[in-house]
């Protein structure tokens, strides 16, 4: 299946749809703000030794046999699916791993980086279900719905990157879902995507039709990442079949891996922050140290999804302070291993109102504080991620923006010029500052110009209607749907992906045991 | 009018009224991040430097008589109502003001330390109108509002002071409005009270009430702080004159002061933050240097209101990225001038929505990344400070709490019994952490608990009505109103703030200029 064109770059450069809003450029945003860090060094040596105390005795369940034998071929003490590593193996595995690399895809200018000081967000991903204010309950989703969420994707810039569907297409069958979403994915982005691992044919078809799109042949594809797979493990302690297994197939492919426990302190963890931190690291090392083993140099991502329940039902709770400084933990402990870091944008909340913004302010600038890299979920995801709605991603892509614009340096600039010295002299006590030239050479850029929010005054809210920010952003999603144009592509590229996913449905896509 | 009895703190215990929802203990939270800090330290000097230039060369105006007399006196070089300052005067007299202070209202249980790594939240003070979901519209505020407003004050632990008035009570004549607002206030609360510095019988009617409430000699007034007034700045470059006058007042007698000035950069300060910080910094230090000649170690906080306008309209923004940077860099000049610091919790948002609680997280997370000691209007503000809402109070002491709580050092501890490498041996891959010791040991107080957030999944919270959490905030609104227990107060005590409150209003009250 290897591509024998390398052509088709030019027909991929980015075109944006027409402007429903004015946004901000596309950019990839520098986190200069010193990380926020609760612990002191005898903290991270404490999360640390207990993380290596679990892969050297306690061990972590590894079901996938390929990865059993490349544990044995390593010379790790494996017990059936228990893996027990030393540290310093994994030390040194993971000294391998990048500190910092890049994802390129179809559209090499929306190339990503993953690592150092920057942050990069995604849209919300795997919901089973749908909410907006004009269905007003929850659906499941749609090919349509997800379809329109990818437009999202597409539209804004604060959104760097397709991460898995934003909704789940139920109408869809599980064997021919992921060839029908990702198709929609390539032509409807030229963003970089994502594939599940799920299953061989799931990971191998992203893997083609990314190679499609991209106009890449095998050995292009293979030189640098033009994709990545997100791993949960199945905490505590283990490391399911096609997750390992579809992650060893990036890997082995040069593509790069996100691996991001869910270790829910009460749950699948222990109650304590510092006990779901260490189990989380312990369990996403063990991963990325087989992969570095695997192939040296694979890019590689700690992830966190560590938060709390509520201890009275049970439920996950999100963007919770507990989740905050889990988030910042885990952020210390990324870099004290030199890995890139992933954090979410998430809520418990069910439709977006007040709780939705609190508790997704709470989460991403937890993500801000803790130096992550990537932020997952950043836009669209309620009800802890069982809920997506459009809605909910304008109303967070405005939030996104804030970010974007609060990391940029002019801000904080004390130049003379911004000093202004100069200015405070002449207009003096009695005048103000609306019409001099120090504002006027400067206003058009000086503020953050929001889409979603209102700054009138109640009267002049009230006369255009009263409507609140969910209702604001319902229209603001009906606007970009009507104004919505895809992103060029060649048109030999898009009979090609079309054949492909023609050829796979017709090979029964990938099995499924239902 | 000096107190004869030192009595009647009996009388003023605390007693919580009944408990409508649970909520977290009264506590002064510790800050213990680092701040965020925007500016290295050329940027702080080239700030100093400014705002020092400006006191030099260009100089602040000063309306007031006295304070002008002050500065003549002190050496500075008064030219009509303008003064200008040397910077070695200046830092004289800013190395006088303490870094750290308590002020003690009635109930000695509810003193606030101001200063250090402490950080307390205030009411919404000052907005002219009102909004609650059942009136549902924009309303002059009423004393009964106001009243209802205190009664949140009181209620809520994480709500350490009673600011200016919560709501203006339009239906009292300006007159007398202090004299039963402050009655409202000593009455229903037993926290830290404010004095609004318009006009001297203002003043000294707060002070009067506040010695009869604590049962204070005026020599126990005056020898620790027992309230506090706040003052802004006309920007730019001008202090007025009633406000120099309370200040005035509080100082001599030993009372605390904050000086904010309302630096709107592109309005009343330049377009750039740095010009608008340089010269909020400027207005700021040129009042606490007049306060602490006139009495060395007068308790001083440095306020920031440092927001951008909406450069479409001129309207005030507030929680924008340009604000949080502002607070920052304000609160590394704070540090610097070895002063205590007050931010805000603010936003543009006219009614409690999406919007309000991404602006007012944004403000009050930049409170804490700023290192700032003093939150004012960190419950309750809407539409730039012109509207107050019961519900928006609410879910701003959700945030409040969660910030609270966040700032708990257990969170992030790292002893081995939080490790919990026992636990997650026994355990294994195979179990859950619900039911275990580890778990039960700790599972009551492990995770924050919400009282407005809720938690419950799509589906049991549609059956529960689904209820947006405006409306369930008002709701809670609602049964803490039902519910509310005033504060203990000695009943001779009462007589005697009535008393006072009768004879005042006998005189006139303050006089009016319309």
């Amino acid at each position: 299946m290897s591509r024998k064109r390398g052509g088709g770059r030019a027909g991929n450069a980015a075109r944006r749809g027409t402007a429903s809003i004015e946004q901000m450029p596309w950019r990839i945003p520098v986190n200069t703000d010193r990380p926020t860090e609760p612990l002191d060094e005898d903290g991270v040596q404490a999360i640390h030794d207990g993380a290596m105390t679990i892969l050297e005795d306690i061990g972590i369940e590894f079901l996938n046999e390929e990865a059993i034998a490349l544990f044995k071929k390593a010379g790790c003490r494996v017990d059936g699916t228990n893996v027990r590593m030393d540290r310093a193996w994994v030390m040194e595995m993971l000294g391998h791993a990048p500190a910092q690399f890049t994802i390129t895809p179809r559209n090499p200018d929306k190339q990503i980086t993953i690592g150092g000081k920057h942050i990069i967000f995604g849209n919300v991903s795997s919901p089973p279900n749908y909410f907006d204010m004009e269905i007003g309950k929850k659906v499941s989703g749609t090919r349509k719905q997800c379809a329109d969420l990818l437009k999202l994707t597409q539209y804004f810039n604060c959104i760097h990157f397709a991460g898995g569907y934003p909704v789940e297409p139920v109408d869809i069958h599980a064997s021919v879902r992921h060839l029908d979403v990702v198709f929609d994915k390539m032509t409807l982005t030229d963003k970089v995507a994502h594939a599940y691992s799920l299953g061989k044919e799931r990971v191998e078809d992203v893997m083609e039709m990314v190679k499609i799109a991209g106009g890449l042949t095998e050995e292009a594809f293979q030189a640098t990442p033009h994709m990545y797979t997100n791993i949960n493990s199945t905490s505590p302690l283990k490391h399911d079949i096609p997750m390992i297994d579809g992650c060893l197939r990036c890997a082995r492919r040069g593509q790069a891996v996100i691996v991001t426990p869910f270790t829910l302190a009460g749950a699948m963890a222990p109650v304590t922050m510092a006990g779901a931190v260490t189990l989380s690291i312990a369990e996403a090392v063990s991963a990325i140290a087989l992969f570095q083993y695997v192939r040296p140099g694979t890019p590689c991502v700690i992830g966190t999804f560590t938060s709390n329940v509520d201890m009275k039902s049970g439920a996950p709770a999100f963007g919770t302070p507990e989740y905050m400084r889990a988030t910042q933990m885990t952020g210390q402990m990324a870099r004290f291993y030199g890995l890139p870091m992933r954090a979410s944008g998430v809520c418990a909340a069910n439709v977006p109102d007040g709780q939705a913004m609190w508790e997704t302010s709470n989460s991403l600038w937890s993500a801000v504080q803790s130096g992550t890299n990537i932020v997952y979920h950043a836009a669209g995801w309620l009800e802890g991620g069982l809920i997506a709605s459009p809605e909910k991603f304008i109303m967070d892509c405005e939030v996104l923006q804030m970010i974007q614009r609060y990391m940029e340096p002019e801000i904080t600039a004390t130049s003379p010029a911004e000093i202004a010295l100069d200015a405070i002299r002449d207009v003096g006590p009695n005048g103000h500052y609306f019409g001099i030239e120090h504002t006027q050479k400067r206003y058009e850029t000086a503020f953050y110009q929001p889409f979603a929010s209102d700054w009138r005054n109640f009267e002049a809210w009230e006369v255009a209607g009263g409507v609140w920010t969910a209702e604001r952003a319902h229209r603001i999603f009906k606007d970009i749907m009507a104004s919505f144009e895809a992103p060029e592509m060649d048109e030999g590229i898009r009979e090609e992906l079309e054949a492909f996913v023609a050829r796979r449905k017709e090979e029964g896509g990938a099995p499924t045991d239902f």
